[in-house]
């Protein structure tokens, strides 16, 4: 019995990859509002252009802390 | 027996993954529905402002916990 | 008993199939919300087009990170 387990790698890739599953489908319904709402008022494009950031990075935050923590949790750092 | 597990990593990584599924989902729904509403209803932003901040607090909140209780179940704590 | 497990490979394709999903989702939200625009408000297609390819581009991008970190947490590079 020489080897036990032949699937190698880290926990920290399936981490990150469901840690990005949400900030993927968040991320795209932020953009989706702001695409139909500008179609439909285009005088409201200014307005509401902040808060596209503003979601886009705390959404995305969410997928980045994956990496980060995938890296802290290995015991790389 | 040589090798026993080749896969390296803590389960926090996974549960943090998982833990961070929903809150992007959510934060973006809070965000897109505030842009669409500020598009359509311009007059009404600064009185749905404070429910797109406090939304998030409590979203981003369940992602977060996933982090802090992914070092304490790992006994690093 | 010879072979205990004969499931081999790395974590890093289960990762990086689990990170396409949510930009999957995402990325058609994004040109779904265009075209519907766009059919709309023909007018507003150039004034939306650039966010199309913004939020493509940050969408996907969670998704390609997904193949980076793979290589990076298995430990080739």
């Amino acid at each position: 019995m020489d080897i036990v387990a032949a699937v190698e790698g880290s926990t920290a890739a399936i981490g990150y990859g469901l840690a990005a599953i949400g900030p993927g489908i968040g991320v795209g319904l932020v953009f989706a509002a702001y695409i139909q709402s500008t179609a439909r008022q285009p005088e409201s494009s200014r307005m509401t252009l902040p808060y596209v950031w503003i979601g886009f990075a705390v959404i995305e935050a969410l997928a980045l802390l994956g990496i980060a923590f995938g890296f802290i949790w290995q015991g790389n750092l």
